[in-house]
Order: C-alpha cells, then sequence, then structure tokens
C-alpha cells in the first residue's frame, strides 16, 4: 500500500496538544486526510489519551503553563510507548515562554518530526530568527533553510520540515524539496498547523517516517493547488473550506501526478 | 406551533459549556436554528448566566480542572431554575478523568437528556464501552443501542439519545428511532456537538422534551442530507458549510417532509 | 495613500486577547484585510508580544480569571508603548465578572477605540443595559446610540463605536453614522469580533483613528452585502464563508463606491 491508502486504511488516531485558534481546521484536516483527531490538554488525562493513539502533535501555538506540562507528560509517555511524536514550534523566537518552552520540551521528548518555518526552526537551530509573529518569514531571514533543517535534524535526531516557497524534509543527511502549494495559503491561518496535523496522520500509520513526511507536505500543497484552480477568485474564505475539501478526496494517484518533489544527498 | 417554529420564535437562549474544538460550529449552529448562544465557563460568572438562559448544554470534549466546577455550578443553577441542560459525555470511557466527571455530573445535576455515541452511552449505562477516541465506533461495539439507552434514561430519569447510523431517543419506556442523516456526517467534526446544541435549542423552547430532541435529531440528519445533495463530491469542507446552510433554512414542513422516525413501545 | 491601501502595505501585527468562540474568525479575517494576527494570552508573555505589535484587540466574550491578568498587563504595555489599543466588551451587562473586568480595564488601560453593542455600551455609560446574552438587542434598547456613544468617548477619552442597523462612530464630538451592512449578519456568530479585529488592523496602519475606525466598519459592513449578493438563499453557513471572501477582496476603490457614511457635528 501506498502512503496515503495506509493512513485511510489504519485511521490513525492523532492526540493534539493544540492551539485554540485552529483546533478545528486540525480536527477536520484529520478527518479529510483518513486520520481521526482526539484533543486532550489536561494533565490528568493526557497520559491516558496519549497512551490510545497512533500519533502524538503538540503545537505551541497559544501556550499556557496549564498545558506545558501536559505537553511534556504526553511527550514522555509517547516516548515510552514508541507512539511517534511531532513538533510545531509556532511563534518559537518571539517570546522567551515560547523559547524556554521549546528548548523543554526537545530536551525531554525525543520528537519524530519538528515542522515549522524558517524563523522557528533557525531560533531552534541556534541562529538569529528575526521572528515576527507566528507567520513565516522567509524574505527577512537570512538564514538557508537547508542548513537549518539539517542542524536541527542533526542535533535532535529528528526529521525536520521547514515549509515556505519551498520546503525542506531532511533526516540531517538525506534532503527532500517540495515545491508545491500556492503562495495564497499563506492568507489562511492554520495552514501550517493543519500540515503538521496531517503529517501527525502520516507518522501514525506509515513506518518509513521521512517518506510519510515528504508525501504529507506534498498532499497538502496539492491541495492548495487544486482547492485555488477550483475558486480561483472567490476569496481566502472559500480557498480555506476547498483545502480541506481537496484533502478529503486526495490519493496516492493524485499525489504521484501532482507531487513536485526533488531529492539531494 | 410546531417545534421549528417554536424554536424561531422564542430564541431560546442556551448557555454552552463547550469544548474548544467545535464552540464556533456549536454557536453558528445555534444562531442558525433559531437559538442564541452565550459561551461562558469561569465559575465566577457560570451562575449568573445560565440564570438568564433557557437551557444549558455540558460538553465535556476539552475537559479541564477549571471548568468541571464550572459545568457543576451551572447545573445546579439550572436544576434550582428548572431551566433543562443537556449533556454531552464527549470520550466518556477514554480517560479517568471523563469517567469520574460524567459520573460527578450525573449525581449532582438532573439532566433532561443525554446524548452521545453508543461507546459512551454504554460507559455510563456501566457496559463495556470500547471507546477509542471520541469518534462513534459502532462496528466495535456489541452493546444493544436501545437497550443501553433504556438503562440510562431510567437510571438517571432523562431522555435519551443514541445517535449513529440509527438514532434512539427513550425516555424509558417510549422509543423513537431516526434514520435520517448520511454516514459523510461522521468525516465533520463536531456534528455530534453541534446535535447536543440543536437540541439544546429545541429544549429550551418546545415543553415535551421527548419530541423535542426527536425533531432536533430528526432535522440534523436532514440537514446532512440536503447538504450532501447540493455539494454532493465537493468534499468535506464544504459538506461542513453545508450542513449549517441547511438548519439555517430548514422549517417544519421540511422537516414533516423528509422525517424518518419509527416509533416503538 | 488610503486606508486599505495602508492596511495592505504595512500589514500590521494586531496581538489578540479574544474568546476561544470566533479566533479562527478573528485570525482569518486579519489576514482578508491586510494585517497579520497573533494569539498569546498567558501573562508570562504578553507584554513581549503586544511590544512586537501594531495594535492591542481585547475581546472578553470568554473571560476568565487567567487572561484578565494578561489583558491588563498588555494594555499597559500598549500604552506605555503607544500602540493603540480596541476593546470589544462582548456581554457587558450580562454579568458582574464582565462588568467589573470592564471597568478594570478602562480605568487601567486608554483605550483607541471601544467598539460594541448598544447594550454594551449602554453598560460602560452606567445606563440601564438590558442585556441578553452577547448578542445586539436594539429593539429592547431605549437608550439613543449617539448619545451613549458620545457620553462614553467623552469618559474614556476613546474613539466609541455602537454597531447595529446602523452604526455610529464618535470621538464625542464628531459622529459619523454608517448604514452599511445586512440584518442577516447577525446570524453569524462573530461578526462583532471580527469587524472589532479588523479596526484593530486599520488602527494599527492608519493613524487617524477616527477615519481609520469608520473605514473598517463601513468596509465590513460591505463585505456583507456583497457576500449577501453572492450566496443570496445558501444559508448562514455559506453567507460567513462569503464575508470573509469579500473581506479578502476589497479595496479602497470599493469601500468608495459602496460606502454609506454621514457625518454629524
Amino acid at each position: 500500500m501506498k502512503n496515503n491508502e495506509l493512513v485511510r486504511s489504519k485511521t490513525p488516531l492523532v492526540h493534539c496538544i493544540t492551539n485554540y485558534v485552529t483546533v478545528n481546521d486540525v480536527a477536520n484536516i484529520l478527518l479529510a486526510c483518513g486520520g481521526s483527531p482526539i484533543m486532550a490538554d489536561d494533565i490528568v488525562e493526557v497520559a491516558e489519551i496519549t497512551a490510545i493513539s497512533n500519533a502524538l502533535l503538540i503545537n505551541i501555538g497559544t501556550l499556557n503553563e496549564r498545558t506545558i506540562e501536559s505537553m511534556i507528560c504526553a511527550g514522555m509517555v509517547a516516548n515510552k510507548k514508541n507512539i511517534p511524536v511531532i513538533l510545531d514550534p509556532v511563534g518559537a523566537g518571539a517570546s522567551n515562554l515560547r523559547n524556554i518552552t521549546v528548548k523543554k520540551l526537545l530536551n525531554q521528548v525525543k520528537m519524530s518530526v519538528i515542522r515549522g518555518n524558517l524563523s522557528e526552526l533557525s531560533f531552534i537551530a541556534g541562529l538569529n530568527s528575526n521572528t515576527r509573529g507566528v507567520d513565516s518569514n522567509e524574505s527577512d531571514n537570512i538564514n538557508n533553510p537547508v542548513e537549518v533543517a539539517k542542524t536541527v535534524a542533526k542535533n535532535f535526531n529528528a526529521i525536520v520540515a521547514i515549509t515556505g516557497a519551498i520546503d525542506v524534509v531532511t533526516d540531517g543527511k538525506r534532503v527532500a524539496k517540495i515545491s508545491n502549494g500556492v503562495p495564497l495559503m499563506r492568507k489562511v491561518t492554520g495552514t501550517g498547523c493543519m500540515l503538521s496535523a496531517v503529517i501527525g496522520a502520516y507518522i501514525g500509520a506509515v513506518s518509513e517516517v521521512f517518506e510519510a513526511t515528504v508525501t504529507a507536505i506534498s498532499s497538502m500543497g496539492i491541495a492548495g493547488e487544486l482547492a485555488l484552480k477550483r475558486v480561483t477568485n472567490l476569496g481566502t474564505g472559500s480557498f480555506h473550506i476547498a483545502i480541506i475539501d481537496e484533502i478529503s478526496k486526495i490519493n496516492d494517484d493524485i499525489i504521484d501526478d501532482f507531487k513536485k518533489v526533488t531529492y539531494e544527498k
């Protein structure tokens, strides 16, 4: 079976500790791509919820002191049970709380995948990050995405994905570059959060994490392209809905037809 | 006046203590069906907010220790003032926190309606519940929905609705079975939460709780059918929006034309 | 440059401490109108986040004791750094917690703009407010919007906007009345929250706060009119999405063509 078919046949349960801004989209995109969402963030129950899940998504978009502990606890349970964890370090570099939390999480939890924009990953790599808010800010960032991604991948022994005009995925050695997607996706809040959730579903169903991550990112970009083709200039509200539509209809044939992925060593 | 007309003419205010995943849809579906939402979950204000409302919705989807107390407090105020309460025990059976909370709520608050899927209600009935996450999981569940619903209805002196491929409503004696709805509704997060909110609006406006619940469930299923007919294969994002559309346009004539309800004793 | 062009060219970052019901729409409408959202509500990080922002939005829709402190802290930082603050006093008059919080906020933070419905602003003006929940309730309210708005504007030295069938904006002397918009907007939750966010983006980019507020309100009303023209009777779900669509496409020419604003002294 190919990756998308694996997701749709296994219906991986993804435990999401995520921000309240985009949580509805995260749940809907998980259902659309073939996964199943469960949201729970109270310290008293996260261990149990993670234990029945196939993947854990940690997204720090609207961090608060109550949920930080829950994230670490859930992450430790996931590690113990070999459940893959994906970290979306939203806004890393933008505040001390986010910076400290990202460091804590990376110290205490082994991540399978870390996905963010160049500013966020630059911060994690220990470089000047130029973060302005939570939106990607490529043009102002002088760091090289491949180098940043490789550094973080090696430092934390994880698959790292930096998404932007061209997305980069690396395990520290292999590099995949994905040029699917359209710029209008930046005008919909949470396309990054949704992508991280989709990656969560893929790594909850597919054992080869590097390829699962590449397929997930590619599928999201393709969904953006197909959505834009369909709604053209209706506006960003319709485009938002159309992205979820396209993810709900995507399959491995569509992904194979439209994917724009190149590999480097 | 028939039930939907009653809702639209009275505009019942429904106080919702609900999860942050589907809260926007809950608010919009309440406006769409003719009600009016108010969300408030801080212990300091819930008593006052419940007191001015026509119904109280308690949904434990993203439970945390802060809001449990608020739920109980609001529920007790509602009971004192004869304001009907509907409980949506999302994920009951999936964690100790949810299990203990559901028991606490049922011990301390008299519910007018309890609505959930077969796993959740099986847990409340004291049966093996096979809960996997928060999504309905009928095929794996060996319990009989009518028996489970009757048990819970008698134990807690409430109207019980178990929703699934065929929905069951009972007061412990009378049984209504509703076969409206389409399977694709399971691919949109929160159709259950939205339904509970719609029931809240109906029981906030209609004094006959059993029939109000049947009409509300039927209307939601019909909305799903009409939505699917309109968007056909656009995808789950468009289907989601179309469900809210159809609820906003539904009336008693449409409900009478499309409802598939049978009654047993 | 005209106001909308200023917003789109400056991409003001708007720090939102807002309710979890409509937060996704708030973020998407900010992106749609040309701004950039950042949500953060933990007391530990709000000062830093406000400091990098161009405007601060405080919306008390789902107030809790944890975030009240954050609102005050963020507001004080904004004042110190001359970052404009907009207050949306959702549900003021409906509970003691909201009433006390609004008073605290107005005592400790200088607001650039206060936007709400007639009930909420009547409460702030010290008048009988007749609040029933969080939705506007004009017909039951005997207060005169212009008088209420002027009183609050003078008392708190702020631009005050009372939105309803006809919107009123005043600085205490000048009065603008805006009659854009359609009644169906009341059937979508959060059109008020979204409008406050749009005002936040405009005052984050335009120095003339009175005119920025008038343009923002007018643009939202026009978006509602164009949205309704496009989706006609599809339903409130589609109308909701279409409002965001139209805001994403609006420009100063459209605003000039469709605005219905009259000025009084």
